[in-house]
């Protein structure tokens, strides 16, 4: 999408033909900075540390990953090397490890000096793909939109709630949740969104803000506590949120607090939309119950990161001296409060029955 | 309750017999500050900023501003003028109301040379009557934490969830919510305290975590996002919360969030209960959405106060520049989603016909 009228990509090759360029989402959105990574470990790093994150956008830089490993050494011993490195970086994300098992197949049975080039064709093809998925989701969440639209009056303004950041920046381009947001955006649909901050790593407030901000859409940062409140008062049209795994069955596991969010629409009759790509889908499980949750450390919770009045970016601590805190990075939604699923493949119900019938070869 | 050791109440007449002491909460969880105050404007400014906070103390910092007043001018003018500067100053809170028309009650009908030390008389009650009524809430909650402890095993530690700050910092002493949680504390119960850290102004993690481990409750921050999913998995044994005003009916308007918890506890079957000091019923009002809900500054989500490494407290932008932040400071929890509200006459049915046999009187 565009930051300033600049149409970009999160992730791209350097002129060069062979590092590859991310935007390093730490940073955000206080300073808009491009990274080179060229190696494995760049890669990693980049993932563990979050400068790129959501699932898409964490599988294309683990495809990436393998190219980049390679091309430095095409060996059995690094491409194994190089596939566990980057599958221990994010436990809980299923793309990241069907995007290492795309590259497994796909390498394991070449000649050494087949392997770099075919890495790399595979790995912008991923990123072409991821594109060319999201924009398909898009279109169909867009059709949501604009049946809510023309329920209301001319020029009346579709309020939309979304949370975390399931925007261009967790994919390659357009987003999941966001992509119908831009569509509608873009086709003249006047609609304006909820930004929940997202505590405790603030991705709606810094990350969604920031490219939704960019690109030109209207909308209004909230604390994650009053969503239930605006959908109380009828000031939220639909909710709409992506999701790092989903079940079989419709169970929605994405970033903590999308349960909170799920219930209060459920209680006010506001639809809850989760936008996905198929490869979100974790065919091997139905109960979400059964998906590990992360842990992730609790300075996440106790410091927050913020822009001083004289422009310093700082981190500051929020609790008092030695309390102690605690930090479950996702929940589940059950699939009983979730609306529609929104795939590259159209709409579905979030159920075993809804997804089948999309995805009838997985049956 | 105790800091390190020593016990404090949050309002207090100075040693000089006229001025009033507080502590300063806007200063905590990073620096333990009283600030004495010496005339009407100063207890205006102490509620409207926010340096006393809490309805139950609210009320008392009103009783003690018009005492205030009258010590400077007991003028039947100046009484006018301080009833109307105080109740300007949070328009939300009912127990603001109540104090402010007992003292005028009480002072109207009084000779000017009478109005001071009957005003200083009244409010030390008022105080001293507070204390009794957050007592008693805590020995009627005490009775439900050791119910629920008695169900576990020996030694097994009950987990009580809590929204913002209803502790000692919001009273006189002893708090609401937190009233039952020190007893169980100082009775021996094993207990611990999720803290919901309450964005946007974070009372949770600062004024609750301060407080609770202050007085050596063991205690974790999480972020408001995280309860429902404790919930989920069975790590939370009750829900406790204070209340800004409670309708006949039993709705309650608490900070903004507590429905969210409220509608996570009644998804898990987790008791969430509320306590509340009968005067911040209002008995005019049975449906919450009747209540009007202040909206508060955008600042206070898009900035955030915290202390650097070097030990300043600072205040940071969390947001991208120009993005515009909305801040609705309460919600209404339906009377269906609390399992009972916590008094000092004892517990009742969140409805009309609970409230009433506790509180034939208003009927």
């Amino acid at each position: 999408m565009k930051v300033d009228s600049v149409p970009y990509r999160t992730i791209w090759l350097a002129d060069d033909g062979w590092a590859v360029e991310i935007i390093d989402q730490t940073r955000l959105p206080f300073d808009f900075v491009t990274v080179r990574l060229e190696t494995v470990e760049d890669a990693a790093i980049a993932i563990k540390d979050m400068l790129v994150r959501g699932a898409p956008l964490i599988g294309a830089t683990a495809a990436y990953g393998m190219a980049l490993a390679m091309q430095a050494d095409a060996s059995d011993e690094n491409l194994g090397n190089a596939y566990e490195k980057l599958l221990a970086t994010r436990p809980t994300a299923v793309n990241l490890r069907w995007a290492l098992d795309e590259m497994m197949r796909l390498l394991e049975p070449l000649s050494e000096n087949e392997r770099s080039t075919a890495a790399y064709k595979r790995a912008a093809d991923i990123c072409d793909e991821d594109v060319d998925i999201c924009s398909s989701i898009g279109d169909h969440g867009l059709r949501v939109i604009q049946d809510l639209s023309a329920k209301k009056g001319p020029g009346e303004t579709v309020n939309i709630l979304t949370h975390c950041n399931a925007g261009w920046l967790a994919t390659v381009d357009w987003g999941t949740a966001l992509a119908p947001i831009y569509k509608a955006f873009d086709a003249g649909v006047p609609v304006h969104v909820w930004v929940d901050e997202t505590r405790p790593r603030n991705q709606g407030a810094s990350l969604t803000a920031w490219e939704l901000g960019r690109h030109g859409v209207p909308l209004t940062v909230i604390a994650d506590n009053a969503g239930g409140h605006l959908m109380q008062e009828g000031r939220v049209d639909m909710c709409i949120t992506g999701t790092d795994r989903t079940t079989a069955a419709g169970d929605v596991c994405n970033k903590i607090g999308t349960y909170l969010k799920a219930l209060a629409a459920d209680d006010n009759n506001v639809p809850f939309y989760v936008a996905l790509p198929s490869p979100t889908i974790d065919w091997t499980i139905e109960d979400g119950r059964d998906i590990p949750i992360e842990e992730r450390a609790a300075e996440e919770v106790t410091r927050i990161q913020g822009k001083t009045e004289t422009g310093d970016v700082v981190t500051v601590e929020i609790v008092p001296e030695g309390a102690k805190g605690g930090n479950p990075a996702f929940d589940v939604t059950p699939a009983r409060l979730v609306t529609g699923l929104i795939t590259e493949r159209g709409i579905c119900d979030a159920s075993k029955e809804g997804l089948a019938e999309l995805f009838p070869e997985k049956g």
